[in-house]
């Protein structure tokens, strides 16, 4: 039996002062490790149909692109400015002090496609929120959005309310 | 039979002026080309045994962890400044303008272990001869450096003299 959360290593003060940063790098390593997170974020979405994988830039890439390939679905990277080179949709989102913002490229969900969001985490929702608004803008149907990890002191699933919102640890 | 190069698009003039990017993102939506890219990717590797497959932030991302998930080898990012939370190596690369860098756990790999590195671009190879260098910091022995495409007119391959460098496409 694989206990997850022991593959997770907490960082204090990172990326600054007074935040416990989740590092999953040592889950990445260990390949058993790897092959169970995946079994259970499939579990997740049960009998659900996919037709494309979000995963966000960048950590929703290592976890998005096994799940696209199990389920035979597509992969799409949502990414931050600048870095999708073709025609991109793009949507800004309030950071503490000033903005970021995610791009998706406007050909990679093709209208009634049905679509699953995934990232490693749920913080405060902003981030998924804002990911959630672009699949749609392209007509994309959010049948879940499913992460690694759900930091539940945050309240992000308040700002994904209406979407089915899964994970597979909670702290 | 799929053809791997009718799912690269060319953009013209990014990331600046004069530069035809390939664009892998048609690729990533298909299942059945990331599949392919997949198999063909492990038929470069061979028979070699891998502990660790390290993939360039962010792109080589996609099929890195696909890689080692397929060969039970652990996954590790090398990551650009400031996004690894734990203690890391880290080694300076010039560019055309200033300077880069990559970053990894200095935990990521034990003295000894067999390496594979993968990204999805070879170009100049500077990027990839400096992941090599940390690689070998670590005292990880680099196996082969595999990418799903190279572009031969920028001869990346030199700066890669005494490694084993493979690629799906050439360019």
């Amino acid at each position: 039996m694989i206990h997850l959360d022991k593959f997770i290593r907490d960082i204090p003060n990172f990326p600054k002062e007074g935040i416990r940063f989740k590092d999953i790098t040592p889950l990445l390593k260990d390949p058993r490790a790897v092959k169970e997170a995946l079994t259970q974020l499939l579990e997740l979405l049960g009998n659900h149909t996919i037709d494309k994988v979000v995963g966000i830039e960048s950590r929703g890439f290592f976890f998005g692109m096994l799940i696209a390939q199990e389920l035979g679905a597509g992969f799409v990277p949502m990414r931050k400015p600048g870095k999708l080179p073709y025609t991109t949709f793009s949507e800004k989102y309030e950071l503490e002090y000033g903005f970021d913002a995610l791009e998706i490229h406007e050909d990679a969900i093709a209208n009634g496609e049905r679509v699953l969001l995934h990232d490693d985490v749920l913080a405060t929702g902003g981030t998924a929120k804002v990911a959630c608004n672009l699949i749609e803008k392209l007509g994309g149907e959010i049948v879940q959005c499913n992460f690694l990890m759900e930091l539940s002191f945050l309240n992000g699933i308040e700002k994904l309310q209406g979407y089915e919102v899964k994970s597979v640890l909670k702290y």
